[in-house]
């Protein structure tokens, strides 16, 4: 039987990916105690093809930004979903940490990354609503727009 | 009746502003456990006016820059009390991330992030002893200077 | 009776520097609750000198970067023994934060990083294992080339 969040995440017709695997020597996921730490994931759609590549604030649009930052948010669900086995476990989305590839200067940040903060109050309503920083950066991994890694408590 | 830590901050000539609803769709703090997780606080005055805009290394000197990451400081602040209710209760200023607008190659990160590990410990004492890391970004929201989040142990 | 872990940095030849103090007014490491959180960490060797400088994709190529991460793990771990006395008392490597000192678009954060988080499965095996965020910065400390940071699971 799905679980709430399960159901949730149909009403948004959301389908989690397989997730992928890190693309280097690391893991995706580290539990300790309550918090599930995952890793930072990049904009890669199921097949691995970046969404959106480049700079906000150059050739990325703010859009484009929003949409590349929800799917890393995707690519989060479903790696927790792996380590939990149920969405339903997830206590509380405690921290969201938002990496912009930004031309100098790009003062929008924090309207890009709300794509994946939108997306975990969508999902977790209440228990989605999470801290988090935002920041631009010169690069990243594979020359993705958007990074995103989160912290969650888990029962 | 004041507590210690409110004390000390009158005698710092410290006032915390009201705390700044966050810019955009989180929130300012996520207690899980024994920590307390503040998003990352901009320099913003109690006015919503940034201190400090754009890039150390560029257009803004060592000096406005440790003023704005000191005002970060007294941000983050604002937000653990809204959270705790008395500052007493920090047990111990665990780590600060420090993320600096810089222009390529500036490298003097450290000594503008010292603007806000030193508030810490004049307000704190040997309890506002952290952990830190500082980096320089390609660019921050609304293009402040500074930004910086904390990761306190809370009683 | 030296410990597991260190027979077998002796075996991979790699003796640990004195732990260097922070550049600034703050502190290597705190631990909260079994959480170590160890400060960024720089490329600097023994005598205090950066092994690379200067940024990714540009002065800096991917060899000298992986070898510059991996100086940083071995700087992490340096404090992770100072703060713990015995590396067997490491239950887990829970997280590497990687900043890779980059010009815009590169890349390869992930190869570069590679050098830090080789290490620690090299030391630590499946204990090694850890979540992990790399994101390419506009500058670091000292013109660094690299700075790592970490949360370690301490018993």
């Amino acid at each position: 039987m799905a679980g709430v969040v399960e159901k949730r995440l149909a009403e948004l017709g959301i389908t989690l990916p397989e997730p992928r695997p890190p693309v280097a020597n690391y893991v995706p996921f580290v539990r300790t105690g309550q918090v599930l730490v995952v890793s930072g994931q990049i904009c890669a759609d199921e097949d691995g093809k970046l969404i959106a590549k480049g700079r906000l604030g150059a050739e990325v649009s703010i859009e484009a930004g929003q949409r590349a930052a929800r799917l890393c948010g995707i690519n989060l669900l479903a790696h927790v979903k792996a380590a939990l086995g149920d969405l339903d476990k997830v206590v509380r989305v405690v921290r969201l940490g938002g990496f912009i590839n930004s031309a100098a200067g790009f003062a929008d940040g924090a309207k890009v990354m709300n794509g994946a903060s939108d997306l975990m109050v969508e999902v977790f309503a209440d228990r989605g609503r999470h801290a988090r920083s935002t920041i631009g950066v010169a690069a990243l991994p594979l020359d993705a727009a958007v990074e995103v890694e989160g912290f969650f408590e888990v029962g």
